[in-house]
């Protein structure tokens, strides 16, 4: 039996890897679907290289030029957010990857549950801004939704299908990033240029400041609450350095089991497409012989990202959406030098506190949250900056 | 629905701890059978405490005393290797734990399997000896027989129902015993005191002078081979020393799966008890804060006792057999001071060079082979002795 893939976000760097992968793996996976933002000339590439039924770009001027580009393939464009949502329902497509970045991943991820699909979600923002609300509209089921972070895909094959009432709690393993160790008085003098330079994993500028302030780890925390069903009390982060064991979960009867291998999305990426089988994959395993593994507890004074992200997932409601709308201003404002490292949580925090949380949100209430907490953060900064200059 | 067990060897080190677990555990699971060697005296406290419907013991001496200590409870007393049969096969039993030292547990083993029973197997030697042997009677189900070894039930643990044919490789791990690093020479002056100091695990004298030669992890190969179904290429043998990842699997997809805890014995042999479920444990949980874990090829030249039962896996027959009886013996003599260390291997070497395979041997062929290899290392040893005095 072939398995029919769909892939949103093709052509960023997890898109890109999950067709390197579906190429390697070769016979008895297709590509189905691909959808981009704006990438025309890539995602003609793509389509000429693993020809789906249709391609879709949201910018509706670079699908014009796409649809020019393949017009001789028989393959079908689309554009807008009516485009995305065909791809994630594609009627022949068995397993939806979902691997765009931001909020507009949630209504997809909608799609593709309700069309009775498996998904295998990269989209972190779908789960830290919406899973409550995919939980109340019963859609949360845990067979069907299949993780790609690296911690989260550890989480799911050291459970083994094991439900969170035999789970005493999970360490989620952070590596602590490039400033691990530094106090605050160094944390406030770091540039971006240093905390884009991330120790193990080669990942996009946001999500790479992400993992300096620990921001990461905390989303990554709301993420599993609803992937695993667990309580935040049964989530612990732990600084692991060298990024090998990817997650552990201890387990009541006081057995751990942890996930190891090198830092390579490309494994993550595949477990969820070949689910529930394992194939041979190209990527190179780990090798223990003459290494090391250590463990140290979180600095959460020093990177106070983290407890913020605990917080909002135990405040709930819109504040999740507000922790993660304050957070990209603040990281975008650092990355353009316009405020220093350790502003970021001061940033969120402030936004935090002004917000009024609405308790049970619809899909609007956390999109206006978002654009709440933008606009917050934008107006704290630039009273800061008024204040600094 | 209450488990009902049977449990031979109950008043060794792993059957005392298995009623410890079952009484830990408490409702849902009872005893039905006991047994032991000749301890009449802890055995009747056992039955006293646990109520089961049978109690044997090997020795119909110490039988009869147990007779007299417990007429007034209705437990019926059998004794000899009959009795043992008896335990093995009895009929209200679901789980038989295998808790008895030595190739006397293979004839309860294959009884118990016969009856359709799971077996949590303690009992290295049934497998070393005989794995080829149940394997050609079809009684190697693997779904049958649950691993109480704390290695073998982490590779059970990572497995998570896999099959042979998607591990790359099964990662042992041995702690090295009291002279991991030790030069050739400094292991020929070690005494039996020193070789009966193991670092992380309490232990009886003869397992104990095993993990120091390395034939421990030797056996746990041949083990590991029958109850996973592996080839010895996909067994490698890694020392880690601190004992806390008790295995790992690494898959053909490059994902590698451990299991991790505090070196208690309690721990496997709950698993083995309790699955398919997880249940709570007394047993503390490994706390990974602060901690490191490392990893090194293990000293194949000064600890030629790896290779050693490697070679008598691959040779197969009767081999494994010859291994284990010249192992015996020659732990023994060095216990008592009559041979040194660093002899063990070459008595069994000698042995081994000396035996004529027998390659697909029956039951009656492996105890021969077991008693001719110890009258050769006895007889080897005696030489040498001759060569010393």
């Amino acid at each position: 039996m072939e398995k029919k893939i769909a892939v949103l976000g093709s052509t960023g760097s997890i898109g890109r890897q999950t067709l390197e992968v579906i190429e390697a793996l070769g016979r008895g996976y297709r590509v189905v679907a691909l959808s981009a933002g704006s990438s025309d000339e890539l995602l003609a590439e793509q389509v000429r290289r693993f020809k789906p039924e249709l391609a879709v770009l949201s910018d509706v001027e670079a699908a014009g030029r796409l649809g020019n580009r393949i017009g001789d393939t028989g393959c079908t464009v689309l554009s807008g957010n009516e485009g995305q949502l065909q791809v994630a329902a594609w009627p022949s497509a068995d397993l939806v990857v979902l691997a765009q970045v931001g909020f507009s991943g949630f209504g997809p991820l909608v799609a593709a549950l309700q069309e009775g699909k498996k998904v295998a979600l990269a989209n972190k923002e779908s789960m830290v801004i919406g899973g409550a609300i995919l939980e109340r509209m019963g859609l949360l089921d845990r067979e069907k939704i299949l993780p790609v972070d690296s911690e989260h895909s550890a989480i799911w094959q050291c459970l083994g299908g094991a439900g969170p009432d035999v789970v005493s709690r999970v360490y989620l393993t952070a590596s602590g990033g490039p400033f691990f160790g530094k106090t605050k008085a160094e944390l406030g003098a770091v540039t971006p240029g240093q905390a884009l330079k991330h120790p193990n994993w080669q990942m996009g500028s946001k999500i790479t400041i992400d993992s300096a302030t620990m921001m990461n780890k905390g989303l990554e925390v709301i993420e599993a609450q609803w992937l695993f069903d667990l309580s935040l009390d049964q989530i612990e982060v732990i600084i692991h350095r060298q990024s090998i064991i990817h997650s552990m979960v201890e387990f009541i009867d006081g057995s751990i089991v942890a996930q190891l291998g090198v830092p390579d999305m490309r494994l993550p990426i595949q477990q969820a497409i070949t689910h529930p089988e394992r194939l041979a994959s190209p990527v190179e395993c780990f090798n223990p012989f003459g290494k090391t593994l250590d463990f140290y507890p979180p600095d959460r004074h020093n990177f106070p990202c983290l407890d913020l992200a605990y917080s909002a997932a135990g405040l709930g409601g819109t504040m999740p959406a507000v922790l993660n709308g304050a957070n990209e201003i603040a990281v975008a404002e650092f990355i353009g030098n316009r405020i220093g490292f350790t502003a970021i949580p001061e940033v969120i925090a402030g936004v935090m506190e002004s917000h009024t949380i609405i308790e049970t949100p619809g899909i609007d209430d956390v999109i206006a949250a978002d654009q709440w907490s933008r606009r917050k953060a934008a107006e704290i900064i630039d009273l800061q900056m008024g204040r600094m200059s």
